[in-house]
């Protein structure tokens, strides 16, 4: 067993293309969450930038890289104690900007990881990542990370899992989508299956509000590991979940189940193959 | 563009072990769908023999093979129209028994499946199919078919829908499970999470009532292909919802974003291994 961590999602509302206020905002959700107590923060996609970019001149206006001081200003904000900041960024990297998250402890950038899955307009302004997120090893347990449209796609977050994770972060902007019946967003229903069809907690970081003509979700959760709302967004758009991030390994799930050893990969081979004709 | 095609799932309560009275109310239910317009007809898992076995004499009791009469009463009360039937039975094959399901549709068996991933005490009693579920041609649009813990795979849908399906049916006995808020069965969330993320319509067909011990959910439901729910059951325990089921093709989300096209293949390398250590 690891030690509970105390778990925030900050639904942050950043200004569009205003990098410095962007970092302070950040610096102070940060603080405050610790405040709360909380040990793994977890802060929307691109909370440095904004979102709703109209071109690539406001896109780089914006990007940085890993190095950029506003993450050792994360980092000192959770020094004296284990702690974890997730953030999303716009990242420049030579010619290409990618939607990147930041993992950052006391010591610093410990894994940056590149968004695979790029939703609608994104593909005009960014490049995709390459890579599988990370699965960072943490006092509380084994995190990692994706962002907004990836968990659109059951491989992502079954991947984090079998590779170990115990919390999934969800940066991310969801524009608000079709709710044609409860107050449930669709995409908190699909992070929901997410976690309760791996046996992994799932801390999604929404937007709030709007920026230009698009309307945000606000749909922040935290969700355990049978797939239930643990906690949404009080007033001060922060929700707070005390968790045992390794409970999520037991995945046993009745004396000859398991939610891992009952797959069965040796059918699951067309998943790598793209759309029948 | 497919004719539209009324889909119906009928939640029935069969007689534990009782075969030639499920064959009845098997036959009645398919009477009484097609009365009410039904094209598709889902009926439970294991529809003919009930599912609280105790013993493996109990399930070759009411174990069954394909050429059995019962699905030749199916055809016939879907002659004159198009139609299909998905039903499940306990299927003997030398000497392993299989939850199978059935697809009929008026010229006969046109395929069975067997499940593949067995829960708890069916283990005791039942072998696991070692093939993917087929995707059939009708008139109405290409039908595939889970059974109850297959769902919880999202491979599996994620195979039947790029194997080409437009509807996925959902033979299945959930057990009552813990549901801490709301009314929605963690089960139809799954189905729902299945729906939205291959853009594909999903019909569940449930069991209502009791048997031994064991309650059920009573989670019958007709799913759209953004995973909202369409029909749930009425009085009579049949949802039914007319469906255009080749619009399930339609998987361009945006300009430049589609369900299938999005995802990335290169990546999903690690679904096929097994847990890491």
């Amino acid at each position: 067993m690891t030690a509970p961590a105390t778990v925030a999602v900050v639904q942050l509302a950043p200004r569009l293309l205003d990098l410095d206020a962007n970092v302070e905002l950040s610096v102070h959700a940060i603080e405050t969450a610790r405040e709360r107590g909380a040990d793994v923060i977890v802060l929307p996609e691109l909370c440095l930038s904004g979102y709703m970019f109209e071109t690539a001149a406001e896109v780089r206006s914006c990007a940085i890289t890993a190095a950029h001081p506003v993450f050792a200003r994360w980092a000192a904000a959770l020094e004296g104690a284990p702690g974890l900041v997730v953030g999303g960024f716009a990242e420049r990297s030579g010619a290409d900007v990618h939607i990147s998250a930041a993992l950052v402890d006391a010591s610093g950038v410990r894994a940056v990881y590149r968004k695979t899955h790029l939703w609608n307009r994104e593909k005009r302004f960014f490049a995709p990542g390459t890579e599988l997120p990370p699965v960072l090893d943490t006092p509380f347990g084994r995190v990692s990370v994706l962002i907004c449209y990836d968990l659109e796609f059951p491989e992502m977050a079954r991947s984090a899992a079998l590779r170990g994770a115990d919390l999934i972060t969800v940066p991310t902007n969801w524009a608000l989508d079709q709710r044609p019946y409860g107050d449930e967003p669709p995409q908190v229903m699909l992070a929901r299956a997410a976690a309760r069809t791996n046996h992994v907690y799932v801390a999604c970081a929404d937007r709030a509000g709007r920026e230009r003509d698009q309307d945000f979700t606000g749909g922040s959760a935290i969700i355990d590991t049978a797939g239930w709302v643990l906690s949404l967004p009080r007033a001060d758009q922060m929700a707070v979940a005390e968790l045992s991030l390794s409970t999520a390994r037991e995945r046993q799930l009745s004396g000859v189940n398991h939610v891992f050893a009952d797959r069965r990969p040796e059918l699951y081979t067309d998943i790598e193959v793209r759309q029948a004709g």
